[in-house]
């Protein structure tokens, strides 16, 4: 069996720390149903809600509606949040933001919807030119001068994680290229996880955002040591995603636990709530995780997969236009991108193997990646998942694309255990065409 | 072997919901030398330095000290802080906080260190009289009316929790009675837990601190299942100690394993820098954990056991006033209360046994308090402990007086995983009196 934790040897000149962002947390069934108090506990009299349409027709955001406008608070609804959100919604949003007068913001939805309202507070708040506080290149840059207003994010999905950032995502669509703001001050005051969001989610739904949650975790546990990396010169330079770490480790291999036990039930039988529970419960570890110490190369291949298919209709998300949801094109690259991690990291892939639930009686840490690929085909295969790349509709004449799409991902390329060259990544997307 | 997670069923009109309550941290050997950048991206210019007069002679004092200065700060000590404060030490404390226009706070030391600096931040951003935010019923218990100013705390002992939480305890001297502030103003903004800080202190110190940090995990491990708590009618009414949970299960079974698999080697090897690290580690796991969850019957019992003592001198405490430290007078008290709360939570207690290192092979449930009990045991003798409350100079003709100072202890009782009467905590100092 693989030791508990991780060990950490020390690097010279190697990074000596590492930091734990604040999260205000409340989880439970039926936690929506107390807005109301918490948003006066906050302050806020008069409350923009941002939602999206699936969601403001759902049970769980009717109690949350109905909790704020009982504890007499003056409710305004947003609805129109996009799926992806774009320069040009998130103006929309700031617009609506701007014109009401809010002393305080409150989300229920995906990750797009938690996005979109901390970027309408902020520009609500700190009025400027879009461009301004977005991430450089294509973006100023510059920092968020102050506090926005208080901010209370409701997940209504597994696997975004927004909830406990200071991030906000948006495609910028003449530049075409996915970028965001990157602010502590965009923290949501106080995250509000209700599992009951999740329940009117088809099967398909689960099991993308599932995976999604699976390799948040998994990509965590396995990514570079913090203490690989240079040591800072100030500490405010110390970057976000720092690396495996003893605190990241704890909530990551938590999350794996949970994955591994729960996730198949939680697809495959819709009336089990302790399945639901379980499972946004490692939806936040997961993030809490992969917000302190960063993914890698499944979700840096992520991007050209969903970005070049415009043909996949995946099972669950019939209703909307064809898309590969993120989850799947997520953990379609992740049985490969793990035989291809294992060997630089191979207890930290042990134990990954054996948290997921893998038969690791008599392994040796150097079989950590074969056992956690072959057990995450296992449950991709038991939730109905496309049997890799291939059945997306991708072929080898798409790989120098894909791999130009990843290559871009620096920034989470080097938060894997060992470098990867342009050629490493054909090979990834070679095998990560077929796996059964 | 116990299943990895307590399992939480439904209760009929119990509560359904846990928070989690954020706190910002950095952790790391060397972090104390960073301590300017983090002041100044604070905003802070003039700083009040909090310590006592054993830590400013201390080599991380002074890396802490230089650092603040060579980041241009303006500094000003004050070293009188009180082992345990008190109504005076407070004022006093507050009064030079008043006088000199600091615009931030940094403490360096133990908990009283922390807390003291939390009270004259206090008392100096909304100025009042002591009493007035208070606990009820010996204060007056009003709110405090809003933020104070940046707070950096940076314990050097393990066990203190006082860097997450928004609590300062002093003792009322005319009242003869332990009270507190607690307030979510209060929390340090930032904590900096730097494990070299405990480099200085001689092995009987590390003993008691870490044996209070294993009780603060195996209690949280072990408290009351929030779930049975009633659901309170309004957010703001749920209470700070929830009762375990499964966030708060997550650090305190972490807690416990480092604990079992370190806390011998910090005592016995002061030059063993690896497991001093993992100690202050686990201390800041259990803290984050006993402030969620709670303790229960071994801190209520300890209260009278180290205030009716007045001439036991602990190994490594040589130079102060004889007196019980605070760590020695809870872990005397666990053995047997972990007996007597094992049939009430008997997974949770062979969790706990397991991850302390306990031979679990072949046990059931109902072995987890003896199997728990019997390893403390082992851990104490290992580590030059005293034999139970007869090595004190407690005697059976004491054991009303105890009790007495343990049943004022509602809150703490309350946690406990079965109710504890007046009759039992007689029976429980008894068995606590010698173990081998």
């Amino acid at each position: 069996m693989a030791p508990v934790t991780n060990a950490y040897p020390i690097v010279p000149n190697g990074e000596v720390g590492f930091t734990v962002e604040a999260a205000r947390m409340k989880f439970g069934s039926g936690m929506l149903a107390e807005l109301g108090d918490d948003a006066r506990a906050l302050g806020m009299r008069r409350v923009a809600l941002f939602t999206d349409p699936r969601v403001a027709a759902t049970a769980p955001f009717a109690a949350g509606l109905a909790s704020l406008k009982a504890a007499g608070l003056d409710v305004v609804v947003f609805d129109a949040c996009r799926v992806e959100p774009t320069s040009a919604s998130f103006l929309e949003a700031a617009a609506f933001a701007a014109d009401g007068g809010f002393d305080g913001y409150v989300s229920i939805g995906g990750g797009s919807v938690i996005d979109t309202a901390k970027a309408a507070n902020l520009y609500a708040t700190h009025p400027a030119p879009l461009l301004t506080y977005v991430n450089k290149p294509l973006g100023e840059g510059q920092p968020v001068p102050g506090p926005v207003k208080p901010h209370i994010a409701c997940p209504t999905t597994c696997g975004t994680g927004s909830e406990t950032t200071g991030v906000a995502i948006f495609d910028h669509v003449e530049k075409q290229v996915k970028t965001g703001i990157s602010s502590r001050h965009l923290r949501p005051t106080l995250a509000v996880v209700d599992p009951r969001t999740i329940d009117s989610l088809p099967p398909g739904a689960i099991a993308a955002t599932g995976f999604d949650v699976l390799t948040h975790a998994i990509e965590s546990h396995t990514a570079r040591p913090y203490r690989t990396r240079p040591r800072p010169e100030n500490s405010a330079l110390r970057p976000p995603y720092q690396g495996a770490n003893p605190w990241s480790d704890i909530g990551s291999l938590h999350a794996i636990r949970l994955g591994g036990e729960w996730l198949e039930r939680a697809v495959n039988d819709p009336a089990d709530a302790e399945a639901r529970d379980a499972l946004m419960f490692a939806a936040t570890l997961a993030g809490l995780a992969f917000g302190n110490a960063g993914v890698h190369i499944p979700h840096a291949m992520s991007y050209s997969v969903a970005g070049m298919n415009h043909s996949f209709t995946a099972t669950g998300y019939e209703a909307v236009d064809p898309m590969v949801p993120h989850g799947v094109s997520v953990v379609l690259n992740a049985p490969a991108a793990f035989r291809f991690t294992g060997p630089a990291a191979p207890a930290a892939h042990l134990r990954a193997a054996e948290a997921l639930g893998a038969d690791t009686r008599g392994a040796s840490p150097e079989d950590g990646g074969e056992l956690l690929a072959t057990r995450l085909i296992a449950m991709m295969r038991a939730t109905g998942l496309p049997n890799g790349l291939s059945a997306l509709g991708y072929t080898d004449a798409d790989i120098p694309g894909l791999v130009t799409g990843a290559a871009a991902q620096q920034r989470l390329l080097t938060i894997a255990p060992r470098p990867v060259s342009d050629d490493d990544l054909r090979g990834l997307y070679r095998d990560a065409m077929r796996y059964w």
